[in-house]
C-alpha cells in the first residue's frame, strides 16, 4: 500500500474565485506512483470549498449568483428578499462578532462541500468527460491551503 | 490491499428520478473480497447525485418537490415566489447559452452531491438500518455512468 | 494495510445539537496504529450530518437558524415567508404519513452531509488550524450511532 500526501497554497486575487486544479490532482497521483486507489481532495480552511463540475464559465456564474442569494454575504446589499430573508435575525451573522465578515463564506462551504475523494484507475483519475475539479474560493485574499492524500497501490 | 472496480449505466425513463442501488453497490463489494475497507460511488456526471438515506416514497418526493424550490429548473413554470427569485437575473441559467437546458440539475447535484464514501466491515457495507444508496438523476433519458471503487483487505 | 473501525453512539438532550468529536476521531487513528490514511466519519442514520467547521458557538447559532429557513421544521412555526414557502405544499411532509415528524432533519442532513473523510498524516488528523469535526443531530433525544473506519499503514 503506497500513502502519499501533498499541499498546494491558494492567495486568490479575488474575493471568490474558481481555480481549476484537476491537473495538480493527477500531478500528485503521478508522483505517488498509484494505479488503483482513491485521492482525498480536501480544502484546509472552512471558507473555502471543492467541487467536481464542469469547466464551464456560465454554470461557476450561475453558482455564484446562486449562492448569494441563498448564502447572502453581509458585506453588501441583499441580492432581493429572498437573500434579506435568509441572513441572521438582525442583519448580520453572529460570527462577526469576534471581527470576521466572512459568515456567508461559512455557509457556502457547508452547501458545496469543502472535499471530494476521485477513483483512481490505471494510474489515472478516473473521472466522466466533464467533470473537473475546482478548489472555490470564498474568502480570498489571504493564504489558504488544501491537501492532497492519495491511497492505494 | 485489493483495489476493486465496477462501473453503472443508466438510462432513466423520467427526466429526474431515484434508483436503489445499494445490492450493487454490495455486488461490487463481494466481487472484490474485500472484507474491511472502504467504497467510493461516484456519479460520472455532473448532473446526477448519489445519496444516503431512507427508502421511503415520502422523502423522496418532499426532496424533490423542495429541490425544485431551491435549484428552480428554467424548463418550467417556477414553483413560487422562492423559486422565481433563485433563478438566475433574467430568468435563465447562462450555463443554456450552450444550448442546454440542465441548469438547475447542475444546482441540485451540488446540493445532494455527487458521491458518497461507505465503510466495508466483515464484508458488508456497514450501514445504519435505515440507510440505503440511492443514485439521484436529475436530467435523465440519456446515458449516464458511475464508479463504484473499493479499496481495501 | 490496516484498517480499524470504532463506533460511537449519542443520546443528545435537545433534539438539535452540535457535538465536537475530533479527539474521538483522533482517538480512533491512534488506536489502529495509522501513520497514513484516511478515515472516514460517517453517520449512521438519515437525520444527522457530520462536518467539519470552526468550533466557535456564533457560526454553530448561524448555520441552525438558516437550516431552519432553508430545510424548514414543520413543528414549529415557519421563521418567516421563504421558509413558509419552502415547506411542502399542504404545509406538512409527505414523510410524516408514517408517524415521523423529522421531515426538516432528512433535509438538513442532505444540505449538511452525513458524512467526511479525513486525511492521516504521521499518525494525526491532517487538519487546517480552525477544523474540528461535529457530529450535527438534527432529531435527537433517541440512540443514534456513527461509524469511524480507518484504513492506512
Amino acid at each position: 500500500m503506497t500513502a502519499h500526501t501533498a499541499y498546494m497554497t491558494f492567495r486568490t486575487p479575488q474575493r471568490r474565485e474558481f481555480v481549476r486544479i484537476t491537473d495538480d490532482v493527477q500531478g500528485a497521483v503521478e508522483e505517488s506512483g498509484v494505479q488503483e486507489g482513491m485521492v482525498l481532495v480536501s480544502a484546509m480552511h472552512i471558507t473555502a470549498g471543492v467541487w467536481v463540475n464542469d469547466d464551464e464559465p456560465g454554470i461557476q456564474a450561475d453558482a455564484l449568483e446562486w449562492l448569494d442569494k441563498l448564502a447572502p454575504p453581509s458585506w453588501s446589499e441583499p441580492a432581493g428578499d429572498v437573500a434579506r430573508e435568509l441572513l441572521p435575525e438582525g442583519g448580520d451573522y453572529r460570527h462577526h462578532r469576534g471581527g470576521e465578515d466572512n459568515g456567508d463564506a461559512h455557509l457556502k462551504n457547508l452547501l458545496v462541500h469543502h472535499q471530494v475523494v476521485l477513483p483512481i484507475t490505471a494510474g489515472r483519475l478516473d473521472l466522466g468527460p466533464w467533470q473537473a475539479v475546482f478548489y472555490c474560493e470564498f474568502d480570498g485574499g489571504r493564504d489558504k491551503r488544501l491537501v492532497i492524500k492519495v491511497l492505494g497501490e
